[in-house]
């Protein structure tokens, strides 16, 4: 196991690497939250960048109290540079987010931080790297322009119960790997209670339909739960707007989108 | 030509409806700015919803003095129903808007009016309409994640020089209409001079390059200027990553953005 995450590791450190030089950038920028994500896409970055690696912790009054002493504690671990920007003020400029719902300021929190981290990697000469693992990018578990926004991320194919495999290789404190997953957009959230299912079951399911291409019928005679398979493929392909650029109304022959499709890093 | 445009508007209001109603969602959610890109979306999407349109119009100090008038007298005209939301409180409440430069701030302004849109269709359970035309697009003219981010864009395929006069046929305002192209992001901000050409300089260069599939040379002997070409092609592949989801390290046998690849409206 450990031999492929030392595989893992370094094709990820060099995908960081590759991606973000080729751009003429000088490294990267992250958003530390305290949560396993984000501590395994820094760990690497360090690797990756050394000091062109930058941190940016964005607490909220609606974050665990432990949150950013957790990220601090990441930081001094592995020596990462990190600054901290409150979104407080931020929150309480938007009129709206006094009367409206915990699900609408978490998104707006959200894409907030992903405001932020952009300014900031434009100060720094820096890509913004994604913290989104493929368990919340294939459910879609995540504000679509906010957390799921980056340049390039790491562990987009790592699902879920990887990562906290991966974590513990890598060193992350266990302060980070042992708490219970969170979006930490309000106190006392719980992905787990969001998705009515551990990740460890969810990932299971996600495995056998996404990477093996079992049916519904097949996955169930296999023994899954109806609701769980129900679960799993309708949000799959309730949130595949999130994981595709917004569509565009087609009037000439190359349309972006549609086949205008070059790759992200085509060159001349 | 208006027979053209007669086409082109009802397969817009059609693609607007359907587009909106396949996925549950009630109506639309458009930035009026003032400017021409906006004014179209706005009128085609009042066809469309009728009085399921919200239009926000978001100005900051930063704007120009008469956008909010030119709005005000579009949604007069149409009836268009509209709220405003300031985003100075937003500017002010980070820190780091106090010592940056334009474009920073231009483009932390563009977020921001993102994440108000956003916010405001979740009340509304509305779609947020796009309002980049093709000309931007393809030039990488705008703000990731701030105005090129919606749900559906209806004129994301029609060049800037056709928008002119595809919003003439439709009756948008005179001054809309005869105002030069800005971001409106700083005051005095005009595209054409950041841009180095006109709109109907690039349009053309555009469209032989794009639709046509001319190569440099070819464009060069039929006499488009060698810093024209060089620069729509240049453009034209540096921001080929405003046009695509973030980059994600390929690990597994179906990866989202590789080959995990569905139309974003798949069906079960």
């Amino acid at each position: 196991m450990s031999k492929r995450f030392e595989l893992i590791e370094n094709y990820l450190i060099n995908f960081l690497k590759e991606e973000t030089f080729k751009t003429g950038l000088n490294g990267g920028v992250v958003g530390l939250s305290g949560g396993i994500d984000s501590a395994v896409v820094a760990v690497l970055a360090k690797k990756a960048f050394n000091d062109r690696l930058l941190c940016v912790m964005m607490p909220s009054h609606y974050s665990s109290s432990s949150s950013v002493g957790d990220a601090k504690e990441l930081a001094e671990k592995f020596d990462l540079k990190y600054e901290i920007v409150e979104i407080a003020a931020l929150l309480e400029a938007y009129s709206e987010n006094q009367n409206s719902t915990n699900l609408r300021v978490g998104n707006f929190s959200a894409r907030m931080r992903m405001s932020i981290l952009f300014d900031i990697s434009a100060r720094e000469r820096a890509l913004v790297l994604g913290t989104s693992n493929k368990s919340e990018l294939m459910l879609g578990y995540g504000t679509l322009f906010g957390d799921l926004a980056s340049a390039i991320n790491p562990i987009g194919d790592l699902y879920k119960s990887e990562i906290f495999a991966f974590a513990e290789y890598l060193g992350v404190c266990d302060s980070i790997v042992n708490k219970p997953p969170s979006a930490d957009l309000w106190e006392g959230q719980s992905d787990e209670d969001d998705l009515g299912y551990t990740y460890a079951q969810l990932d299971e399911a996600l495995k056998e339909y996404v990477e093996n291409r079992l049916s519904r019928d097949e996955m169930i005679e296999k023994g899954f739960e109806d609701e769980l398979v129900d679960l799993i493929i309708t949000k799959i392909y309730q949130n595949q707007f999130k994981r595709k650029p917004p569509i565009i109304a087609k009037l000439t022959s190359r349309t972006i989108g549609h086949d205008f499709l070059y790759p992200r890093d085509i060159k001349l």
